[in-house]
């Protein structure tokens, strides 16, 4: 008595008009569910956690149960790419990620062809968490922008970004040569994903903040288009939607350039230049994840407003960035029902 | 044998083109330079510095002495607002501002009125500035904006902003109410500083970014609208440039609607936006203060970039955000020469 049910997510990428936005939140697999705290607690570490198919699957199907999110994402990590080519990655609790010293690029570029390979749990992850969604739910696949990944790498961590932007201006040639790298591990860990059975791939470049339009040419803009370009060589043609978190102006230009489907705001996107990229692509967005945790009214006038601006175009309801860890699950629920009307 | 000399940053912010651009940077009186280092040790602390009109003046003046800068920004900081309006305010070494309890709406109120006068320190050392100052050259006042300034106020110290815009979504009414105090502090305190002898000012709005739309339209965009008309409405005709720093995709709307006579860009900020700003006024920005430190040849090929993109219109050669304190003086040296020409 099934039928062929084409998920919302998918239409919208695809061109076609859903009966309402899809739903989805960044993050929405992780700390503000109880039921993932005690999950994460049965894993030594996080990176473990991420590389072991049951529990990364389980993570991923939680918030799948609790709430009517159109599409599960899978747990999984940006910075696995790094260990996948060598370097040490590791968790301090209460801190951020730390990072071994980078490997040589030599070391490196050997490695990147077999970055799915050496990902293998992460497919196995979404093989499992596939066969247990319900067809009409979408299923995302993700990784980091190289650029993201690669002020990681060189900064050992998470920090301000500077170090690695002055490696930029200071080690031209080097950043090229690791983006190049990362390029290549990506296009291999993107593929593996869609035929574990990733049906959307999300590149997260979580920290395009801050740049100058040269660098974010060179560093954002370039680099996604050459990982589209690599899937769709492959004959991967699975939707990509693209996160230039922090691109403020120069959204616009990487709408127009980059070739994805879909193009991720953040929570300071005008509803203007949403439209402007409406005519040629989805959007989606772009909730304040600190308006989600404060809830009240101010958070269902926002979300109604949201839906007004976009709602004529392809769009994709999302937050701007991650839920917070202490955000009420009251008000998911509450978002959730004004968005999908159940 | 003086002759009557209208300094370049006044002809580029009354609309009238210069034979080049002029130049200053943000922070160009600072920890960069030696001699400022030992002005600075010859005061208690960064308060009282600032509030020392003789010293304050000297640091105003040290890199005018130095460099070709067209114009000097008084030395002073953006918490003196809060101080003025009865928040202890007071800087640890090594670390960031710190900041004591809110006083009540009530009393803060009260005291709005008289910033300027509370201020009058900086006053007199803008008076001592211009009157050591070469007529060709400008005098720029500032203030941080009511929303900054409000940041530092409600985290009592420096953060990532997310209290204050927590804060704004919790407690709007108080939110507010403290920005209308502090518009009229503003008001009160340029209104002060142009009688004193700054022939521009500037509003810093240093943490624009991650804002809304909604929340940029009322914490950014009216309350600046509001400082300017109530300068103009006390009479100060004094040129205003706006620095809504991070706002990104929101600037041209910014542009568009706030009555400045210039806008000040930061490092993101793409060519084509300064471009449309500069239709209807000046534009200020935006080399990277990452690469004024890095150097190299990508500073000087950056720099020529910048140029070329918008010295066809109203255009003050700046930095995208304030000089960082271990800036090689030959760096600066190298870009002034080449925007000068001297």
């Amino acid at each position: 008595m099934t039928t062929l049910e084409t998920p919302k997510l998918l239409s919208v990428l695809s061109g076609t008009r859903a009966d309402r936005p899809p739903v989805w939140f960044m993050r929405q697999a992780g700390r503000y569910l109880p039921e993932y705290r005690e999950l994460r607690a049965t894993a030594p570490d996080f990176i473990s956690f991420c590389l072991n198919p049951e529990k990364a699957a389980e993570a991923t199907l939680q918030p799948m149960r609790r709430f009517p999110y159109d599409a599960a994402i899978v747990f999984a990590d940006i910075l696995l790419i790094p260990k996948a080519l060598g370097q040490k990655v590791w968790f301090e609790t209460g801190e951020g990620p730390k990072l071994g010293d980078l490997p040589s690029i030599e070391s490196m570029a050997d490695l990147a062809g077999q970055a799915g390979q050496a990902l293998s749990a992460v497919g196995e992850t979404l093989t499992r968490v596939r066969a247990a969604l319900e067809p009409g739910r979408a299923l995302i696949g993700f990784a980091g922008a190289p650029w993201t990944v690669a002020t990681y790498m060189i900064e050992k961590g998470s920090s301000d970004r500077s170090g690695a932007r002055t490696y930029a201006y200071e080690h031209a040639d080097a950043l090229d040569r690791l983006i190049a790298v990362l390029v290549t591990a990506t296009v291999d860990y993107l593929a593996m994903q869609a035929r574990a059975g990733a049906q959307v791939l999300k590149l997260f470049e979580s920290w395009a903040e801050g740049l100058s339009e040269p660098l974010f040419e060179r560093l954002v803009i370039k680099p996604h288009a050459a990982i589209v370009r690599g899937l769709r060589e492959r004959g991967v043609t699975t939707p990509v939607i693209g996160f230039p978190r922090g691109a403020g102006g120069l959204v616009e230009t990487y709408a127009a350039v980059v070739p994805v489907q879909g193009v991720a705001l953040d929570t300071g996107a005008p509803a203007a230049l949403g439209q402007t990229i409406q005519a040629s692509k989805a959007i989606q967005g772009a909730l304040d994840p600190l308006l989600l945790r404060a809830g009240g009214d101010a958070l269902l006038a926002r979300v109604d407003e949201l839906l007004e601006q976009w709602s004529a175009g392809p769009y994709i309801f999302n937050l701007g960035h991650g839920i917070l860890p202490d955000t009420p699950i009251a008000h998911v629920e509450a978002v959730l029902k004004r968005v999908t009307g159940a």
